[in-house]
């Protein structure tokens, strides 16, 4: 099987950034193919790239995880003919043909999309329109509908070959993963971090996932996130670390000053200088959580102030404009909400009533008082 | 005319909370009518708020304007009734008419929802349904259709009264604009920041827009830009800075160093500086940036490190994960897309090259021959 790749924001770049991400797509197609055990050969077409499956068996296994390949907007399965209208034709009856017995409908309609990059080609995309609908029209007796059409036959006219197709499946858009940079993404079991760190990949980044440890049980679940995110990654990187004593650490001490109230904003605190730390050693150059205003008490404008200041690097809040809604449709979609929502872990330390409006000064008054970072 | 209004995440709140919210959320109502000289009366309900509006012939603006508010999942015009099921009926038998006519289609099928908060109303929600239903089909002689309806009545059973509908319109959602504090947002003549703005404010901030000005063109074009987010947040507040002074004193240095590549990035590092002292004095608690990854060359994690380096404020950045598609899907439904593309201003600063991997080290060392921020 063959499959026709169509990029999108990768199109508007100057060349040789085209030419660059155009080779990272190319190369996390192969690795994320090659992670199941399907063979491929990739090739960069004009503003395309066609995936040609060499493992028998497995073309729809490939078809779904090309979904998970970020830069590419949509693609296709298609049928490779000779740059000759009367081929084109023959493919074109042949492939409605099929098309016909897998819909099994009465009296469908259809249409032809033709896009012609290769402009030597000696009839325009209206031509090839017209000659090839026509043929299918006599041959096959089918009607055309513009509007509305049962079956599309794309085809696409490039420099060496032309492509026929009657499916298009949607990708996740975006840019390569990797191709912008290390992200520093915080990561836990719940639901929105890993929408964070997905959106990140998304727009290209190569995902560096911290997870601060307080239970093993939340642990094996952000396993088994981590594991769903590596095919929208294959190369990003899984680092844990024990945070049970930082925490106790935290609680105790605001408990023995009465200020058990600001458990969970001294525990982002610290979480953060962690990551800070992390993203020096691990040579990334943001930070990135799943943060979000106003879905619980806590997660203020104030809060968000005084848990993020004093970190050197860029703090990345992909969710902060986001409602509760649309982060769990997406993390229904990348595959993350069935794990994260299975079995809620509860985190042990939750003061009964968290402080909601922290001003700078508390933080500097409790500072005083005990070591806390 | 009578509007059911239907909010979303308020609802999962606790008691005062959400008491807090729907009341916020009623003045913004009865503010953002006032506004286009609608009178209106709003009345809380149990988890749901009634508007009716008393200005005759302004109630298709009405409709268009709730679309505006967030806070809003859905809402709905409804007739009242009292709570008594044959009164329900006649009411029922009465909408059905009506709306047959305005569909005017043959052989139409319908569907009763009924909702019931008010679990003192001696019908089930399951037993209005049918009641009504039955009714419908034998003096109206419709067809039922459960999962497909040409016409679905909806029925809602409150506290004091019954509300009949047959429309429903989707809101934005989010919380209510001003339930989650002061932002301040830099504003453009852009596509980025007038969404960035718009999602923050729809995510419940009070919206205080910066503009930094370096020409009269691009501030007429803000101007219009805000007056079309003040209908989303009918307080925000708008401030401009003279910004030529400090944009032309940070290119003559530059140049004077053979460092006007960098002119982008201090630049931005000047107006983020300018952004934290107006956030400050405007007693804000963050700063919005429509900053995104990857769109042009200067957008990369290292270049967002050094801008951003030494701001005392959480800077959001709400469309850092979203692809251009996205955000200017967004620009056309909120209203402002048109007016930030019918002219593209140019920034006459825009050095040929933009440096797009800038260090902490390089600023450094600009910082040591010149003076700049």
């Amino acid at each position: 099987m063959e499959i026709l790749v169509r990029y999108g924001e990768i199109g508007l770049k100057s060349e040789p950034i085209r030419k660059n991400l155009e080779e990272i797509l190319r190369k996390n197609i192969i690795k994320l193919l090659r992670k199941y055990e399907i063979d491929c050969d990739v090739k960069i077409l004009h503003r395309r790239l066609l995936v040609k499956i060499n493992t028998k068996g497995k073309e729809d296994l490939a078809l779904k995880l090309l979904k998970k390949v970020s830069g590419i907007v949509s693609y296709s399965p298609v049928y490779e003919c000779r740059l000759d209208i009367n081929e084109i034709i023959d493919y074109a009856i042949q492939i409605m043909k099929k098309k016909l017995k897998e819909l099994n409908k009465d009296n469908p309609t259809f249409a032809v999309k033709t896009k012609r990059s290769n402009k030597q080609f000696p009839f325009t995309s209206m031509e090839v329109n017209k000659r090839v609908g026509e043929a299918i029209v006599e041959k096959l007796g089918l009607e055309v509908d513009l509007e509305n059409p049962d079956i599309t036959l794309g085809i696409e006219i490039s420099k060496e070959n032309a492509y026929l197709f009657t499916e298009r499946y949607e990708g996740i858009g975006g840019l390569p993963a990797g191709s912008q940079g290390r992200a520093l993404c915080l990561i836990s079991d719940g639901i929105d971090s890993p929408v964070a760190a997905f959106m990140m990949i998304r727009r290209g980044c190569r995902a560096v996932l911290l997870h601060l440890k307080i239970t093993e049980e939340a642990l094996n679940k952000v396993r088994r996130i981590v594991e769903v995110l590596s095919d929208y990654d294959t190369e990003l990187e899984f680092v844990v670390y024990d945070f049970s004593k930082d925490i106790e650490d935290i609680a105790e001490k605001l408990k023995s000053i009465k200020k058990d109230n600001f458990t969970c904003i001294f525990c982002k605190r610290k979480m953060l200088k962690i990551a800070e730390k992390y993203a020096k050693y691990l040579d990334c150059d943001a930070i990135v959580t799943g943060d979000n205003l106003g879905q619980v008490a806590s997660q203020t404008l104030k809060n968000l102030r005084v848990i993020g200041e004093d970190i050197k690097y860029p703090i990345l809040r992909p969710l902060i404009g986001l409602d509760k809604n649309d982060i769990v449709k997406i993390a229904k979609e990348i595959g993350t909400y069935e794990i994260s929502t299975e079995k809620e872990i509860r985190c042990p330390y939750l003061p009964k009533h968290p402080k909601t409006i922290a001003k700078p000064e508390d933080i500097k008054k409790i500072k005083e008082k005990v070591k806390l970072t």
